[in-house]
C-alpha cells in the first residue's frame, strides 16, 4: 500500500530541486527549510520555510510533525535531528550518521578503524602540530568542519608550507599521487537492499578544488572498477545508513584505491544519472529513504557532465549566453538550477550530455564549455550588445 | 541572451504538473490557475491562484503582467486570452486556434476546407437533423464543444439508433472501419521550426472511450509512418501554431490515413516521451512557446506505456496497491499524478516501460496491468486486510 508522502528537506539548493522534481512521479510533496528564501527549491513547492539550517529551534520546529525527514546538505543541526529520531521521526541519513560525516576527523577514524582504505593522516589541532609530520609532505590539510567545494582544504607541497595550515582541529594527509579520481554513489534502504551505480569519472576543475566534468562509466580497470563499487557497498553496509552515499575516491598510480570523502545525499557526481542511467541518484535517495525497492542503476548510455559556473568577473542577476546553442544539439541536456544572482565560479547549472563512447563524449563537452557562459546580466549587455 | 522565465499556466492537472518537472530545468517559474485547490499542481508551485478557467474576469487577471501564457486543457475562456494577446502578452497556442480546436464542428470545417484527411461528416443542430442522414451509419456523433475522454461522443451503430444522437450542435461523422488509432505530436516555434515525434500507437480501453495503453514506434508500414508525420507537420504549419500538437489519426482497413481530432498541448499520447524518446513532449512545449531550438523527438528506446486508471468499484482517497512490486521491476517507470481522490476510471497516473521490442514491451504492459490497482484508502483495508 502506498499513498501520498510528505517529505521533510533540510536545504534548498539545487540537489533538492532535482529531488524535488524526481519527487514528482511518486507523489512526494516537500516541505523545504532554507536560510535564502531565493533558494533554488523556492519557488517548486507551496511549503517552503526561510530559516536557519544549523539552529536548533528552527530545525526542531520544521521537522516536528514530519512524516520523514532528508537533506540535501550536511551542515545541519544533528541535535535538533536526534531529538525528532527519538521522538519518532524517520531521519534518513541518521543523525549520527550526518555527524561522522560532518566531521572529517571522524570520517577519516571510522575509515582507519573500519580497515578501509584511506590516505595516511594524522590529526591536528593547530598549525604548530605541523611541524611535527615532516613525513607527511607533501600533504593535504583539512578542517575537520565545514569545509565543501575545496573551501576549508589546503594543499601543503613541502614541509616549509606548514605556515599556510589551518589552525582549527584539522587532518593533515599524505597527499596521494592520483591517477583518476572517482566517485561511486551507492543506496541502500531500511530493508537493507543496497544498489551501486557504476564508477564515475571526475576531472577537476584547473583552478578551482571543484568538479569541471565527469564521466560515465569511468575509464579504469575491471577490477578497479568491481573493488571501488565494493568500498562503497562495504562502506554503506557498515554505516547501516539509510538513503544514498557518494563515495569519492582516488586512484594513485600504483592502483590503489583511497577514500577521500563521503557524502550521505545526492551528489555533484550523480548529476548525470538523470539522463544517463536507468535510475537517477535522486529518484534512488528516495525510494531509498521510503524503504521502497531500489531501482536498477545501470548506465542507460555513456554519458557525461559539465558544471555550468559562473564567470569569473561577473556578479548579479545571472543570464546565459549561449544557451540557444547547447539547446540545439542532440543529446544534450540543460539543468539551470534557477540562481537568480550569479557568482565567480558559482555553480549555476549542468549540463549532461549522452553518446557512443568517451572520445564523443569528450569532444561534445569542450565544445559545449566554448559555447555557453553565465554572466551578470548588465555585463552582458556590454560584452554583447 | 536567456534569463528566468515565469510562465502563467491555465489549469493545473496532471499535463501542467509534468510541465512543471519540465520547466524546472529550464528556470522556469509557472503561476499555475485552477478551480481546484488541490490540483496536481497545486503543491509543486509557489504561485498558484484558485479559480475558474472559463470565467473572463479571472482569466484575465491572472495573466494581466504575464509574459507568456500556455494552457493544458483547451476549455478556457479565450476572449480573456484574445484581450491579452492584444495586450502584448504572448499566449501560446494562439486564443483563435484554442477556440477552433474547442469547437469540433470549427475543426472538422477547417479539415475540409484545407484538404486535410478526416472522416465525411454533416454538422447537425438537433437529435432529429439525424434522421436526414441515412447514408452516414454506422455513425460517430459528437457533441460541437465540451467533449474529452470519450465524454460528448456516442457510437450510432444502425440508422435507427438516431435517437442516441445529442440534441445539440454537433457533429455527424461516417464511421471508420478501423485497423489502428495513432498519433502524432508535433511541435513549432514562432522561427517556425517545426519537429515531429514518431508515430505512437494507441489501444483504447475496452468499455471506457480513453487511452488503456500506447506503444511507440506504432506497428505500421514505412510509407503510413512517413505520411501520418506529414499530415501533423502540415497541419501545425497551416495553422501557423506555436506550441505542440498532438493529432490523433484513424487508419482505416484501406491504409487510408485520418485526422480523428487534435489537442495543442501535452497530451495522453506523449507520456512515454518523457523516458522513450530523447526529448519529451513536455520539454518541446516548453522550447516551442520560448522561440527555443527545437529539441530532437526520436525514439532513445521502444516505449510503452498505460494509465494508471481508478478501480471501477472505489472512491475516495486515493492509494496503490502492489506499486512496490512495480517498483522492482526493470525499465519501469512510475508518474503519480498527486490526485487526492480516485474515481472509477480516473487517471491517477501513467506507467512507461522500456525494452527492445514490441512483443516485450506487451507483456510487461499486460504484466504490470495485474500487479497495481488504485483504490480508495478505507476500501483497501477491507480488501486486502
Amino acid at each position: 500500500m502506498y499513498q501520498k508522502t510528505t517529505i521533510c528537506l533540510l536545504g534548498g539548493g539545487q540537489l533538492g530541486r532535482m529531488l524535488l522534481q524526481a519527487g514528482v512521479d511518486l507523489n512526494i510533496e516537500f516541505r523545504v527549510l532554507d536560510h535564502n528564501a531565493n533558494a533554488p527549491c523556492a519557488s517548486f513547492t507551496n511549503q517552503f520555510v526561510c530559516g536557519s539550517l544549523t539552529d536548533f529551534e528552527t530545525v526542531y520546529q520544521f521537522g516536528k510533525n514530519a512524516e520523514i525527514i532528508t537533506i540535501e546538505i550536511e551542515n545541519v543541526n544533528t541535535n535538533a535531528l536526534r531529538c525528532l529520531e527519538q521522538e519518532g521521526v524517520r531521519v534518513f541519513p541518521q543523525p549520527h550518521l550526518i555527524e561522522l560525516i560532518q566531521d572529517k576527523r571522524l570520517q577519516k577514524q571510522f575509515y582507519e578503524q573500519n580497515h578501509f582504505p584511506t590516505a595516511p593522516f594524522v590529526l591536528t589541532e593547530k598549525k604548530e602540530d605541523l611541524k611535527n609530520y615532516p613525513d607527511f609532505f607533501p600533504a593535504v590539510h583539512k578542517c575537520g568542519k565545514g569545509g565543501y567545494d575545496g573551501k576549508g582544504v589546503r594543499i601543503l607541497e613541502t614541509f616549509e608550507d606548514w605556515c599556510k595550515g589551518f589552525e582549527l582541529p584539522s587532518v593533515l594527509e599524505k597527499k596521494i599521487s592520483i591517477y583518476k579520481e572517482i566517485s561511486v554513489i551507492v543506496a541502500r534502504n531500511s530493508n537493507g537492499e543496497i544498489k551501486a551505480f557504476p564508477v564515475v569519472e571526475c576531472a577537476y576543475h584547473p583552478t578551482q578544488n571543484l568538479v569541471d566534468f565527469l564521466i560515465m562509466p569511468a575509464e579504469i580497470a575491471n577490477k578497479l572498477e568491481k573493488r571501488a563499487q565494493e568500498i562503497a557497498i562495504e562502506l554503506i553496509q557498515k554505516l547501516e545508513l539509510v538513503g544514498i552515499l557518494a563515495v569519492e575516491m582516488f586512484i594513485d598510480t600504483q592502483e590503489n584505491i583511497f577514500i577521500n570523502e563521503v557524502a550521505p545525499r545526492p551528489h555533484n557526481s550523480g548529476h548525470q544519472t538523470i539522463e544517463g542511467n536507468f535510475t537517477s541518484q535522486y529518484a534512488q535517495h528516495l525510494r531509498a529513504i521510503l524503504n521502497l525497492p531500489l531501482g536498477n542503476p545501470q548506465l542507460r548510455a555513456p554519458s557525461a557532465m559539465i558544471n555550468l559556473l559562473g564567470e569569473p568577473s561577473h556578479e548579479g542577476e545571472a543570464a546565459y549566453i549561449g544557451l540557444e546553442k547547447v539547446l540545439q544539439l542532440d543529446q544534450t541536456y540543460v539543468h539551470l538550477y534557477g540562481k537568480h544572482q550569479t557568482k565567480p565560479y558559482r555553480k549555476m547549472g549542468h549540463i549532461t550530455v549522452l553518446g557512443t563512447n568517451r572520445q564523443q563524449l569528450l569532444e561534445k563537452i569542450h565544445f559545449i564549455k566554448g559555447l555557453i557562459k553565465v554572466v551578470s546580466a548588465p555585463n552582458r549587455q556590454v560584452i554583447n550588445p
